[in-house]
């Protein structure tokens, strides 16, 4: 019988669950929005699980290998807990027990960035790349790092946090402590704040407004694109020396306004890179969209299979 | 019979090599000076094949594994290519062959710096610690990045470019062509830099000189150190919110300087870092001093050996 998994995203406004199976096909998705994300934490794992059996029941034929959760905010993955996320009730609470136990499958957690990054590796713009990183451009900036096909977590789980690379010493105040963070000088919250200080719009403007003022012609709407790319540029120079991987990706609310950032991003990169030049280095759009997230959250499961299978290998040949 | 192999060290002033074992005790250790740099690579070539069967010939009762070569410069490791070289008349030039056919014994390249941080994590600060990052200040800055207990080098090799790092956008011009390259504001070469414009000793000032400066209470020269201590502070902040790894070592020249600089490099790395303070990261003086990258190519033949014999068992298991 066909195997599936189901990749659950806890987004800002909505709880998402896709049910995709082994070739990344997505057999049922549902939503429903997160009214209880100002209430209990028993009831938003209600809702979860709520959501994760109407998705279960709606596949037909196929059988469930586990559940992978997106979650935004600093969790610790083998004792499955939450430690602290953002616009969630959730504090040190041990969501993977507490849902494996209504559900009695295998439930494994990942940092939402950490799994939009392994979505696009997986089904995405990174398919057949061992080695990538997604930059996640949004009301801040996140990231996740990927090599040799697996996520690179770091000793706490916090690696990959891109948008607070200081690239302006300084720059920008941010609430991490720091300034000229990345995401205060790139993110499409950055993109609205600079255009505010420009005197562009109203003081609801967004990054879409801000790239339609640059798409009709307007300068100072075009010179906030320009420094939002030079930003980006000077950060994603200093991760190709870093790394030295072959793609860079970019997803998030600003990419349709790619032609507007891109040529000062570019340059930049150009210009700071020592190895860029030398290699065929790739900077790309992301190909999921939003969707990123739950298809890396669905192949958790897969991963982990295959990684236990390996291991399992290993183990008998020594006998 | 004990096993040994032998670590090869291609440094600025002099080739060196030791004979070390598989518990990190070093059996025997020659050098000689680099005259032939300036030479033919038939030359040096030469003198390296020389100095391994120098140091072989010493060792008695011990059988050689192999040959871990550490090269100051752009190498392709599976080819066993010198792409190009600091200070060696190596260009595209098949040096793992050359050798290997001279001497008869595995040979395997590895950048040096990588080879250093290698060296660390298998006898120095970093004994046990299977991700960590060792930043060698030197006329340059080099980087190692070590990652479940092996070398990041990414699809061209040239992972851990750390000393181009950008950390001021429009500070000191780099050779690289970028402006504000860590290697400009940190290095040993970058403290008599500043010494030299703050109008501190001759014009052959040296970090040394700089240092001892600063201990008998110069001003000016303890204020060379505060920005040196800033500069790597932003630096090391940045790669910790991007690896999140639980160990960054430094080495180098400037090392002894240590208390003049920290105080500013810890200061900068606790404000900027968003992931220092919730983790019991550390930074830390690396301990094997020039000896790392000999210790860091010795280990090659040995990693390279236990792979090999996971592959098998792997392999086997599937049957």
């Amino acid at each position: 019988m066909r195997a599936y998994s189901i990749g659950v995203d806890l987004g800002g406004t909505n709880l998402r669950a896709a049910a995709i199976d082994e070739e990344g096909q997505i057999l049922e998705r549902y939503s429903i929005a997160t009214s209880n994300y100002h209430g209990s934490s028993d009831a938003i794992v209600g809702d979860i699980v709520g959501l994760i059996r109407e998705v279960r029941g709606r596949v037909k034929k196929a059988t469930l290998r586990g559940v992978g959760i997106g979650v935004p905010g600093y969790i610790e993955i083998e004792a499955g807990i939450i430690v602290a996320a953002a616009n969630l009730p959730f504090t040190d609470f041990p969501i993977r027990d507490e849902i494996q136990q209504q559900l009695g499958i295998p439930i494994i957690l990942e940092n939402d960035a950490n799994a939009a990054a392994l979505g696009e590796y997986w089904m995405g713009a990174g398919r057949g790349v061992d080695n990538l990183m997604l930059l996640t451009l949004g009301t801040g900036i996140g990231g996740g790092i990927i090599i040799d096909g697996k996520v690179l977590h770091g000793f706490a789980g916090m690696a990959g946090e891109v948008g607070h690379m200081t690239v302006y010493p300084d720059g920008n105040p941010c609430g991490c402590g720091n300034q000229g963070c990345l995401e205060k000088h790139a993110s499409a919250t950055a993109i609205a704040g600079m255009a505010r200080m420009m005197g562009l719009g109203s003081n609801d403007v967004t990054a879409a407004d801000v790239h339609e003022m640059a798409m009709a012609g307007n300068a100072k709407a075009q010179q906030v694109f320009e420094c939002m790319g030079r930003s980006l540029g000077i950060a994603i120079a200093t991760l190709i020396n870093l790394f030295n991987f072959p793609l860079y990706l970019l997803s998030g609310g600003p990419l349709p306004a790619w032609d507007m950032f891109a040529p000062a991003m570019l340059a930049e990169v150009k210009r700071r890179s020592y190895t860029y030049s030398r290699t065929a280095t790739k900077i790309e759009k992301a190909t999921l969209g939003g969707d990123a997230g739950l298809f890396g959250a669905a192949y958790l499961p897969f991963q982990y299979e295959q990684n236990a299978a390996h291991e399992i290998r290993s183990t008998s040949g020594i006998q």
